[in-house]
């Protein structure tokens, strides 16, 4: 942080600092703070972007809890506190003759000259004010966006290519290319650098800037991400047939899972040496649900032969009609007790209908009770502005110097970890390059005791988002370790995360550094698990 | 054998011995040794069997080299050494109108009142005098059998229902039958148990009988069962498939698989806590073959991606048109360096072409090269005779108290040991009972270090063969080890295996006591691993 402070000394200044590169230097054209807060207000109508329309540009002082009318009640947000002192600047950006997204830059007083891109979540456009409270508090300049619609579903995907289209791919590209502007002309000049940050939906789409807009970002920390998004929902109707409804004889009630959860720990949990109710490496876990079987006349908890098939279905990968991988298993470790998975409830699985209604068959009566795999492969043939984001050539992102930093929760029950490592390894074999040489721009870490994105039983909190990090430093933050990883070329070995109490879900109970793939933790003591300096990455 | 020789004392004397039970006694056709010989010479002459025509009995004492004019030549064995004095019979035996099997009977002087089934290997028809010679060394009445044809091939098979059928499942039900009655003629009562010895094809044989004729045999020893017939003979095709011809950008020369064998230890020996060649759990093996990709420029043997690809093929699971397992992957841990898997030889397999030249298709010209997942539903759907063998309900062979005993390799390259697990669960869920009940009547054991049947780098002489024991006692010998569960009722918790030395291929070096599915061995020292002690069954 040294340098930043003394970078931010210098835009202040308006002088170079000597050791910084010209190209790290930033103009701003505010000097004072007063200054910063009329530059903010009168911002909107002296800016002028090509293909967007700037609607207000407002001073946020620190504390005030902004009111978000125009955000779709399915976001569920109406009101956001904002913690740090920012100009706030809306905007509306074409990503077609007919389509337009919405736009948010967060633009902090006390600027590193670095940019950050926020997106969204799931099928829908909501804006995400944590992740962009969380990156601005960073003192990036931060823009969030939708995905040229609003709301948490993919309705407006219904007969409409151009939401397809912002959603697969466009609006992160559009909403980038004019937050970078908005960027430059706020603060004066181009940012130094540019960052992205994003998980689930955003980690897809952060993949996919680095697959097909390799120009955009210098770094990328992109979370869980939905890669081979038409498999994902396919894999969703798959797993909510192979429970059934309430009423069949395959379903599991909720302390059936929780039986099943007890039953996976204490076959698996010992593998990583060391019992502490987390999985460091679920591919070690060969689960036998056959152990759960009730014998005949048993009183205690057990499984029918049906609710094992149905457990070892959801815990097998989904292979297709000519016999090709669909999806990854479910993970075993997942915490069936702590939260059930939606897929799990006895009804379809509503991220899975809702993209075979509003993009597959555009068709809202389409029921999810009557998938085959017929409808999987349809899903996968559509495939709409290859929203597949599996494209393994990442040469382009690569030469350029940017550097794509991934981590996958060991409990997500949303997206398998394993996607994470299939399409890892089909980088390595587009590129044909080993783990060591992906390493120069592709580090990849599985975080156990993570669920989607965040929460979990583990040190899931690895400075991902607001709420989610023990410091905020690159050697306690995913993202100000990519930071360093780009600006000072110090790549990061592991991402520690600490775990917060159950308690009060904000006070640190430990660290673990959690391993770069293709290594794992093994626990060695002679401490506690809870002891970062136990663990071992092999 | 204290008990043993006691009964053989008591059959001798013609007395009854009080702590044996009355069934477990027989009366002998023979009192001297001279009384033996004559008996057996005359034997053929006096025998009369339905359905079955006696050829001759012969007397063999030890160390007489016989002759087996009449022996396919593809079985490769014209003469044997018969190690121990036997009354050697020989028959025909009636599997329908239309069709018979040879049969060959080695009868003990020493007569424990056992009687022991030997059958066949591959889609072949050999009789097996190695493991006649073993079974008759440890006093059983053996019959060896032809498969109702002769020869290592399927040929006979070719547009032969009859020929399918006795391969199937009648050769061994019908020979076994006539073998049980020409004991019982040979000696005078009906032999007091019965046990069945056979691996591979073999092994499937046994485990048919257990399905559908779980009268025949007390206790059944069945090592690498060929379950799931069909299923092989597709993912045969399909590795050779997956390598391609030698000119092929996927196949892999020697050396590269002798690399991948490398790699493998490399990635998954430890994770059995030691690190002494040998995968006790190939299953917890999440083989990663990107980390042999070559670099631009590599001088250093490595992989290209299509070889990579080839690899990661191999070591997954194989599915079908309807996204149905149709074979588990091959596993982790095979010596490629030791020992090239005829798959991976760049014609396609052997094994496959047979069945579906001479089974599915009855055309001889079937080229492997051609097959696609369509073949793979054909064999499926053609099952013939049920050769699967897949039934599992074992509830007839249990209620009667029957034993059956499996073992598979963790090294063999042929069978993966997988499939023996999986036909395992698929008892527990048809018969809703855990590994704890099915203990009670089925036990599954893993041997580290086994190949085919035999042979490999571990422990693997287990008592499943001549020269392929460490002794002859239930502790250390499975057959001996079976017999004590029929008999005494102690079943086996571990089978002991003994390691030869790489040099002669007998001396003892080290023993290994492999664990009962689904508990693993894992090394916990304090001594090297070669000490049994050194590891527990968890």
């Amino acid at each position: 942080m040294f340098q930043d402070a003394l970078l931010w000394a210098g835009q202040l200044l308006n002088i170079s600092i000597p050791f910084l590169a010209s190209s790290q230097q930033t103009v701003l054209s505010y000097s004072t703070y007063d200054d910063f807060i009329a530059h903010c207000e009168s911002f909107a109508s002296k800016a002028s972007l090509p293909g967007a329309t700037i609607h207000f540009s407002q001073y946020v002082p620190a504390g005030t809890n902004i009111s978000l009318d125009d955000n779709h009640p399915t976001c569920q947000i109406s009101h956001w506190v904002v913690p740090s002192n920012v100009c706030r600047v809306a905007m509306s950006v074409s990503t077609s003759s007919e389509s337009e997204m919405s736009s948010e830059a967060w633009l902090p007083y006390n600027y590193t000259g670095r940019f950050l891109a926020t997106t969204n979540r799931g099928l829908g456009g909501c804006i995400l004010y944590n992740e962009m409270e969380y990156a601005s508090t960073l003192r990036f300049a931060t823009i969030g966006m939708n995905t040229g619609f609003n709301g948490s579903t993919g309705a407006p995907m219904l007969n409409n290519p151009n939401a397809i289209a912002d959603y697969a791919y466009r609006s992160v590209h559009m909403g980038t290319t004019a937050g970078k502007e908005l960027t430059k002309q706020f603060y004066g000049s181009a940012s130094r650098k540019s960052y992205y940050l994003g998980c689930s939906s955003g980690g897809r789409q952060g993949f996919k800037e680095a697959q097909d807009f390799p120009e955009d970002f210098d770094g990328i920390l992109a979370g869980a991400p939905a890669l081979g998004l038409p498999r994902i929902v396919a894999w969703g109707n798959y797993l909510s047939q192979a429970v059934g409804p309430p009423d069949s004889e395959t379903f599991l009630t909720p302390p059936l899972w929780a039986l099943v959860y007890d039953e996976v720990l204490k076959q698996c949990d010992k593998l990583d040496g060391t019992e502490d109710g987390l999985l460091e490496d679920p591919n070690k876990c060969d689960f036998l649900p056959e152990t759960l079987l009730c014998v005949k006349g048993q009183k205690k908890a057990c499984l029918t032969s049906n609710q094992v098939e149905a457990v070892r279905k959801i815990f097998s990968p989904m292979y297709g009609l000519n016999g090709e991988l669909i999806y990854p298993r479910m993970q075993p470790g997942i915490n069936t007790k702590r939260q059930m998975p939606f897929y799990f409830d006895g009804s379809p699985s509503f991220l899975s209908e809702d993209w075979f209604r509003h993009v597959v068959y555009n068709s809202t009566s389409w029921d999810g009770r009557t998938f085959t795999l017929e409808d999987a492969a349809a899903a996968l043939r559509q495939n709409p502005f290859n929203v597949e984001t599996y494209n393994g050539d990442l040469s382009a992102f690569a030469s350029r110097g940017s550097k794509l930093l991934s981590y996958h929760g060991l409990q997500d029950w949303v997206i398998p970890s394993e996607m994470s490592q299939l399409y890892y390894a089909h980088v390595a074999r587009t590129m044909s390059l080993p783990p060591a040489e992906l390493d120069k721009f592709y580090r990849l870490f599985f975080i156990s005791g993570m669920e989607h994105c965040r929460d979990g039983d583990g040190a899931w909190a690895i400075g991902q988002d607001r709420d989610a990090y023990g410091g905020k430093d690159a050697e306690e933050n995913a993202l100000m370790a990519l930071v360093r990883w780009v600006e000072e070329g110090v790549a990061p070995e592991v991402l520690r995360g600490v775990k917060y109490s159950e308690e009060d879900a904000i006070t640190p109970e430990y660290w673990r550094a959690h391993c770069k793939w293709p290594k794992k933790n093994r626990y060695i003591g002679p401490g506690s698990s809870t002891e970062e300096s136990a663990w071992i990455c092999e």
